[in-house]
């Protein structure tokens, strides 16, 4: 199955990018240095698979046996801040408005993939039949990242106040462990992956958000 | 001894009750949303028996294991979520009052069952010479799952500013390992956990604090 | 070589003292009690190893092992926390002065023979070939302590902000992988410590910084 490792691997790429991006532009807004911003490129694109490996006890951790992820998350924060440092007048804009929404697409892609793997990595380390340990393994590897870069830069992390995010993560992970059972794991991969990207646009575009008690501001 | 078994996992839901309370109540007072409520809750109840596991190479984690802790925390955080958001005005007054007092006492229950349960589940893996690991994991069990709670919000750590709590941990743990030596596990457990509890009911009546530079606030 | 480990054991005192006594000097300024002061004290002197240990899957983690750094940590803390409640005024003025200058040499030793046992523990644990991995655990051994010490502060982590830090750890960490190629493992520790610790005394006198998008502040 050629076409599928290529796919799954285009879409790690895009989310990459993405969770990458998002790490080095909030480390920018901190006004941290070339180092910070890389940092916390590579926390925010590799954190949650991190995570899911130090919990099923996967050492060393994936990242550092195929180092080409955190490479790339390296590469793609460095080049954000050289532009930005190049063209500070991006950081707002029409520019920053066409990039957010590249990055809104990609940052999907990425959320969706990295739950599907989550989940896969445990099935093949046989944690098959423990539903919870399934659930959580897929969705911290998809939010898991997003937390670290958080609270790394002194923030309450984004996921627990805006929009639906962990949400379609959680979902996802849900419908991955259905399709599973009767269509086999490449199904299950590339279902529950379209199911979370669906459900974050549509969260995105109608601006969903979970109850609060003092109201969404 | 299955009155042992009853007693302790008695214990375990009121502290999994309280300490979940507890991140919820943190997470409803940064206004996060259900999800982010939910989170924290499940993070403060189980999060210091996560870090034990990992540093004892228990994986998958206990709380994978038996998810009835990490479930019992999320039915915890999602009931006080609705209740507060049916009557917001409970969020103050002599129902928080109230609240706050049988919060207090299944906390101390918690944070004395915890410490024993952490020392208990490194003397089953082998490490009952290291005393040092011992009273680590002890006190970690009890007040980690505190820490990461103020750290996902964005607070400085409670334990290390008010009142005598991880002390009291602490010495619950020293007294576990002074009682296992003469009377065995069962005693040591219970004895440490009753300590703990009556240091926090007495540091909390009398206000103990531990000495800082600039006086207590 | 019973030098060899006396001097090693020397550096890593060193930067024991000089980690938590930094740890122990934030706990103070943000008004933690002795407890607060004590934790920060040891999270900052031994967080990076304790890491280090996780990703390589070495459990328990070498500091419970050999609890002796944890305990000079404690001590060291506890001192300059008793030091500073009797004489307030050093706080400030000129002791203070002269107390960052020896800290600041203290903690470049630290920093560089961190570096070199986080190399050198990874090497011994058979992963001598895996590159990015080697620098990984050499830097997070040498700086991970610190990143920790700042999140439970609720700092934005020092090293992400101020003066050339981190990467004196990773110039270190890729001198030591060069080294060991031709000399072997002790001439790599101490060269690599010796490179460290001097573009940390250049960094700071020079007031080396790397570029960020809106200056240095």
């Amino acid at each position: 199955m050629d076409y599928q490792h290529l796919i799954t691997f285009i879409m790690e790429m895009l989310g990459t990018i993405a969770f990458a991006s998002s790490g080095a532009m909030t480390a920018v807004e901190k006004n941290m240095d070339i180092f910070g911003v890389s940092v916390l490129g590579v926390v925010t694109a590799t954190g949650g698979g991190l995570i899911r490996d130090l919990v099923l006890g996967i050492t060393p951790p994936g990242m550092f046996r195929d180092p080409v992820y955190a490479l790339a998350a390296i590469v793609t924060s460095c080049c954000l801040f050289w532009i930005l440092y190049a063209k500070k007048e991006w950081l707002s804009g029409a520019f920053r408005t066409t990039y957010d929404k590249i990055m809104l697409a990609f940052d999907a892609v990425g959320l969706g993939i990295f739950t599907a793997v989550g989940i896969s990595t445990a099935v093949q380390n046989g944690y098959r039949d423990n539903l919870f340990l399934l659930v959580f393994v897929g969705t911290i590897t998809g939010v898991g990242g997003g937390i670290l870069r958080d609270v790394l830069a002194g923030e309450t992390p984004y996921i627990f106040v805006k929009h639906v995010y962990a949400c379609a993560s959680i979902a996802g992970a849900l419908f991955y462990i259905l399709l599973q059972e009767g269509f086999g794991q490449v199904t299950a991969m590339f279902g529950a992956s379209a199911l979370v990207i669906l459900l974050r646009f549509l969260a995105a575009h109608y601006k969903w958000n979970l109850p609060r008690l003092k109201g969404s501001d």
